[in-house]
């Protein structure tokens, strides 16, 4: 439980936003993978705040040290620790907070928790963690990679503004040609557009991140509390701002009926497939070898650079405007988060699943 | 993993529709606890078949054995076994199963994963696996009783009817007053017009129950990966038939902007509190001493009285045409069941939460 | 933790000495094993009380009860419920227990941790829960026999008599020719004997027990940890009355260097292999290949039919004379279930294996 | 499983002999605990090589850097992530044993198990991995002497030679005062000299370390698979080189009758006490409040600085001759890393006992 995720394969993970560096520690990943460093960075890559103007300016290098558990290149079975140093903190930006609850964050509810926070940049809560995870992942997708599964995750919707159709219409190979990494072009503009004018608001918005996992086997999943939308929803609702998750049709299927909403099995060429995927490549909480395809959505990012009322350590009523560099919009920078949670339950589900049978 | 559930109260659970029966251990579980065994009854019956017109036929009478772990009427710390037996089961509507595929079941993919499985009601991918959440959910119940938590659910969407307004709008203690668990008795009949128009058919319909916590204290959930959201969310898309998950604002907060949706502080006579409540009760994954609440939405069940497409064992492609006695739409029957899950998931967070100082 | 067993095949044990049975949930078993519910039973009968004039007169049928996760005579990879029911109880005897702490029971540590406890019989703290291990244990070494995998332990010594040459000295096979359970039939009676004249005088003597594991792959064990004599280590010392565990050469090694204990590998037709096995088959926390033994010290019964001192719940001194039936030695009863344990390990341990490499 | 200890208090450790550090992440570690970095470097120093003539004559400096979990002083509740950078490594001294396994080492057994292994001096199977145990056992300790429950660890036999009597005879604060860290000086120098012969000759000699804790409450223990004294020995035995584990009596208990062995209980001024120990301060796997006491068995080092037999990669008998520097025997070193597992399960079970009774 508390900082580590997953059974066979498990990430756990440490660190503050304004301490030292932010690291973690990959246990149970299998011997001999071969740990490309030039992907691994470049998925931090894709997190880090400053690579485009639509994310927050701070430009943090992010780049990561592996520790142990990688000898001639390739993983040795022994847990692979890792870290990326802080560099760029301004703390000194948060000396306003020590005594005063930001609202929406977690100042408030880890200082009764705790009896005591780093308040700098949030510390322990700050969305800063999530470079373990992006870190656990990338490792997790060149193990998934030979076994030939492929996750991609893109942003479907920013506020108001959605791809209107099915994630089957589009190319996602184009999601990372914009920095919304939306892979239709056109909704993409827009969804910068409303970035934005967000930023120059200095308020912020949310919106829906769509992910499609491909070539997973059938089998995967352990069928009543273990089911594999139960611990993908998981790993999805905690990560920051995760508000919702949805899989298969998940709440758009309330339109259909039981005889509408069946996927009907058929023989293609000896193969066992489904003509529709209402069911999300998932039946009975275990993978079915369609695609398996669900939706995170994540509330606006809760610090705004603007006036808002709170109350101090002392219980007193107070006003709080939000100084240091933030992001208008968190999606851009959530995607490779939600593929790393993925592929870290992908690839505990794989080898779990070679238990099932001797 | 597998078949249990939860960290310091752990739930194993175990059982197949058409076995002998379907049991658990609750282990973890306080001592000194009080077991009020006609409210651990009556929870059953909420989840029992044949309870009204609007479910399975079936009149499963669903008697707890409780064999281990209570003397005196008290919990005594020892690991709750359980058992309900089945009593009316009709294994051989089953037979022409035996070697076909229903649709979006789970007779495919356990056939796969396995190589094997009881093809009978479902054997272990049967929703009656639930009995065991019930008789565990009741007991945590009892425990958070004494407490101050409670948990209320209910049915607040079949189909495209829906309460239109927020949980707060709804005299709660309404949803148990008709068959649908609906608070608002006026929609819970077109509900219950809409289930009956289904079974009529021979179609299903699914729906959203809302859960609605009061009285939790500030401070429970574990905040990087064990979130309370995350564990609440994996509880909930567990159960059988469950295809989204959402707290507080959810989906919906899409529309709004992180000045629009933050929940700011104030000082209610000595007590911090959010005028608003879009957090749904929880902050940087730990409780924050307001509301929590929750939505699920559950898909239609997946078997219908009409014919449909399929493929059998050898892949052929086939017809099928269920018979047995199924129930039209499950959420009058799964609110006690998003219960259950919330009050396992809230007493393990709650007794988690007592190691965090010294 | 609490009162489950494994990390991938997971038995939790439930049931007191005098509530309606003893039983348990075997989680994680693989699938497709043929259940030899014979071979089951007669490992039960192994444990069970009566079986011989050197045990208790209590003659418990000890039928096991099979609850779910079987289907057509083999495991289906679901969970495994199971239940002896209990049957010959004469909880009367311990009526005087209720308000008494019997010496070097449990009776006054269960009172001061659970502020309650179930006095009949030990409750939850009799030996009498170890039939969940021995069923547990019993279908694992299906399991482990289809790997190559077996098990056998024996009575090594009783009080200050014990077999004087290494395990590999005696025909293992005899072993279950005699009710002590000692492979040398000559020191087996000498060990009957020191029984008998202890059950005369209603006093009672402890002993060790030797277990030899044949078979065992290459590469069981995690190597920090979870190393395989850790995990022996811990089962063994959960079972009653443990009180030491050694393998390999254990405190006997302590008269030995370096250079003399050191086990020398050596090429033995294609198969590295070594000359010795001081090592006791375990090399770095994993297997070697070679025979893995191990010892386990038990104390004699703390039950004694004989006038002790002692304080009741007040804190006031009193004497106790335990009256009931009881065992004066558990050596021979105890073999079974020292099995059980190392064939849930080593399963477990097995299937954990299966992770390591893609 | 695998790499972390513990439950609540669940201490992660990884890192190599000769990468680039040993380091680890102590998560679920109580809020507010004042840490005290010059204990916790003292105790690394207890465990350091190069601290007397008895050991290598690495010396290493082993000093701690912290990276996360502390603020201002004290533990936040988050988890503490920490590594010993390593320094003084002579890699080049191991390039011999790539393609040769050393007898009675982890070569063999992981090149098997993992296909691959960082061959440089043990690379994880070092015994230097114990620096991240010393590390989270000093913060568990600092945790503990809030409590009151005080540990200390000696070494009580070398070799042949030992301390004859119970470890209530000794004055065990002199144990510091010689670096055999034996309480009996006189004894402290026969075994001194013992362990200097073997050095000279390039040999070495195992032993017994003592553990004694104090002030534990009563109540710790997880009656049935989690007893007290299973989670002593599984921590115990899985330092490198334990081969034994008893408490209480144990092996030697065996010489005593049920009616000699029993710990009669007594009122001594109110509180319920037992008169002898034999128990070892734990009935029924709970602790009782007495002091708790166990003993470890150590084998001699399995480095010999003498030419040995053995077999290369392709299974081809050679001979080896082991360079570098080594512990003619580890006792005296190994005594805080005793210490440092009993503080880890003691905290780590003080925490589970408070979920108990609400």
């Amino acid at each position: 439980m508390f900082n580590s995720y997953g059974n066979i394969v498990r990430l756990t993970s440490f660190g503050e936003s304004h301490g030292k560096g932010i690291g973690g520690v990959l246990d149970g990943f299998p011997a001999g993978i071969r740990i490309d460093m030039d992907f691994v960075q470049a998925e931090l890559n894709r997190r880090r705040p400053g690579q485009s103007q639509l994310s927050t300016p701070r430009n943090e290098e992010d780049a990561v040290e592996f520790l142990s558990g990688i000898f001639d290149g390739r993983s040795t079975g022994s847990p692979i620790g890792f870290i990326v140093w802080n560099k760029n903190q301004q703390s000194a930006d948060y000396d306003a907070l020590k005594e005063v609850y930001r609202p929406s964050h977690a100042d408030y509810t880890y200082q009764v928790k705790y009896g005591t926070r780093d308040y700098r940049g949030g510390g322990r809560a700050s969305a800063r963690e999530t470079i373990a995870r992006v870190v656990g992942g990338a490792l997790a997708k060149l193990a998934l990679r030979q076994l030939g599964i492929r996750i991609t995750a893109f942003t479907s919707q920013v506020g108001a503004i959605k791809l209107e159709q099915e994630y089957t219409a589009y190319n996602l190979n184009l999601a990372e040609s914009n920095p919304v990494r939306c892979p239709d072009p056109a909704t993409a503009e827009e969804m910068a557009a409303l970035i934005m004018q967000m930023k120059e608001k200095g308020d912020t918005i949310g919106g829906v991140i769509t992910c499609v996992i491909k070539g997973c086997p059938i089998g995967l999943g352990q069928p009543v509390f273990g089911k594999l939308q139960a611990a993908l929803a998981a790993g999805m609702m905690s990560i920051n701002a995760a508000k919702a998750f949805e899989y298969g049709d998940g709440f758009k299927g309330l339109k259909l009926t039981g005889s509408e909403q069946n996927d009907v099995f058929y023989n293609n060429g000896g193969r066992i497939e489904t003509h529709t995927n209402h069911s999300g490549g998932i039946q009975g909480g275990i993978s079915n070898g369609q695609d398996i395809y669900f939706r995170v959505a994540f509330k606006p990012v809760a610090t705004v650079l603007m006036e808002q009322h709170t109350v101090n350590a002392d219980g007193i009523d107070t006003t709080l405007k939000a100084r240091g560099r933030h992001d208008a919009c968190v999606l851009p920078r959530a995607v490779p988060i939600v593929e790393a949670m993925a592929a870290l339950t992908l690839l505990d589900y794989y080898l779990i699943d070679r238990t099932t049978q001797l």
